[in-house]
């Protein structure tokens, strides 16, 4: 699906573009998690309250808000991939509900063991109720997610897709682990590679984009070949997408993405741009071995990283995973307006300045 | 299953024991366990390590050891629950691995989250490699128990049957989740009833045996009713087990427990006998709301118990879980060794010292 090819199937005025797709499903999307996390037992109301507050549905005392949750894009990718592989959208809700709350559960994990207080403009779970509850609250969500997955069954898929998808669901979370597991064993190591990084990365973030468009192309029944170029493209969108927040961690604008500029470089992030630069610049590695961290020491590393073509080497390699991730869709052999917005979106995350 | 009908089922020389059972199954439990908690990826060797530790397969430089493991009693469950009711139990394997595996995730939060020190002699998995690695350690092994459940599809069990004893699996995951919320919550308060404490342990310990003998049920293909039969026999025993547990815990001899005498006593454990006794006995009260408790104290507790009847009441408890488990075991109808098993299980369990 090269650019010229998708221009000429464009055209059509009643074809959905990629915030349709958004503005369709999210509702339902939303609405099936809510059914899921939902206590059946009274005695389990604040527990379940805690799940709902991080989801965004309620606040610290369990009643309903509406604050800033998540944007929901990997159920997008999968009622998008299922959708455009010729399935039903509405009978992979339960899919795509079960995959944004298992990436959900991992936050709250990750919360505690990054010891990070605040997401979303919002205390953490465990800064509010503690690590007991922080660690219970994500168990209870991952058994949640599989239930949710479940359900694909009461929406007439075929049990033998839905052990698929389990098992697919399943290898996918102990991906995400893996990549957790390389990401703590980061902290405080001084020789990280970049190597290191693209294993590290491969498990925490395309892992779970791989599994959100793989899992529609299974529940549509498209052939093993199809759900092998959907399960690819998302593995480089996911890429993509990482390697792209790893540039705007350094240089993007901070009135769009509203963290302080440079904000990676202040938290020593091992990122791609940072890990390429400390492999080659010795001023740079002297200035994040320091203490403290003056916004002037902040504004000379980005020019150091700059310097040692540190962004540029970055952005090639995100450019490389966004031209895979367009062939891989192309491969899939995929037409009609959902695979137009899989297209978009991929597009979207490469120029993104937020 | 009345003792009597039992008794006169038993003579027959070539009948298996539950001893019989126990080295029959416990070697295909530990290969099947050990084959799915494996590194496929060279660079998670030491991730797989940590869970191999507490599994008790690895030293804590992860060279191979046999160390103290638990007695794998629900696995045993399981397999004796699938052949009971005429089922293979070499087909039951993955989920009786399953269940263990399952049942070692959450005692690896639940030391997390109670700041246990040590478990089976051993530092725990949080103490030797920090919060951040228990936690994600204890998530990839429920991934991994989710997966070895999913293999009983390759055993020939069908798809339908796999979903629903996935949907068992985490229906119970989310039940012991409930439960160790309630337990958490207990922690600090001066007013938890007898009542609260029963609703924790049917979370906390009952969901798991009840879950393990229902799977056995339900891949040997027995009918709605002899699967809830078996459920509520897992339900009952896991009771008795947990009722006789809190009784050991303060009156149990330690020449046998392995603990002192008194240690939830020492603990302030919010057990059985020891709700009642606070329920009914003001110099009790006084007494454990004491900064430091002498090992007078701790013997003259064990008398205001006693004196209270706190220990009469909980042996009558658990007398009556273990009636009710017969009962349920009569009322699922089976006949054969296997059957036996179960039954000399919860008999053992009944009056037991250690």
């Amino acid at each position: 699906m090269k650019r010229t090819m998708v221009k000429a199937k464009r055209p059509t005025s009643d074809a959905l573009s990629l915030q349709d797709y958004f503005d369709r499903y999210l509702p339902s999307v939303e609405a099936e998690m809510q059914a899921i996390v939902k206590a059946v037992n009274p005695l389990h109301e604040d527990f379940f309250g805690m799940m709902r507050y991080h989801l965004g549905w309620a606040d610290a005392e369990f009643n309903p808000c509406e604050a800033r949750s998540g944007k929901r894009v990997r159920p997008i990718l999968c009622l998008l991939s299922c959708e455009a592989c010729g399935g039903d959208w509405e009978q992979a809700l339960p899919a795509g509900a079960a995959i944004e709350i298992m990436h959900n559960f991992t936050l709250v994990h990750d919360d505690i063991e990054d010891r990070d207080e605040t997401r979303r403009g919002r205390p953490t779970v465990w800064t509010l109720w503690g690590d007991a509850h922080g660690i219970n609250v994500g168990d209870a969500m991952f058994a949640l997610s599989n239930l949710s997955l479940l359900l694909l069954v009461e929406r007439g898929v075929p049990a033998s897709i839905v052990v698929a998808a389990c098992c697919l669901f399943n290898i996918t979370q102990l991906a995400l682990t893996s990549g957790q597991y390389l990401d703590i064993g980061f902290e405080g190591r001084e020789d990280v590679s970049v190597e290191d990084y693209l294993a590290m990365i491969e498990g925490k973030t395309a892992a779970l984009a791989a599994c959100s468009c793989e899992m529609g192309a299974l529940i549509a029944g498209a052939s093993d070949a199809q759900c092998a170029c959907l399960r690819e493209f998302g593995r480089h969108l996911g890429l993509t997408f990482q390697m792209c927040d790893d540039i705007l961690g350094i240089w993007g604008d901070p009135a769009l993405t509203g963290k302080p500029a440079g904000a990676d470089i202040a938290r020593r992030k091992k990122s791609l741009p940072i890990l390429h630069g400390l492999e080659r610049d010795e001023e740079l590695r002297a200035l994040l071995g320091r203490e403290k961290l003056l916004d002037s020491d902040i504004r000379r590393a980005a020019e150091l990283l700059e310097q040692a073509g540190s962004r540029e080497y970055a952005h090639q390699l995100a450019q490389e995973q966004h031209s895979r991730a367009l062939a891989a869709l192309e491969d899939a052999g995929l037409h009609g307006p959902a695979a137009q917005a899989l297209y978009e979106l991929e597009m979207m995350l490469l120029n993104r300045e937020v």
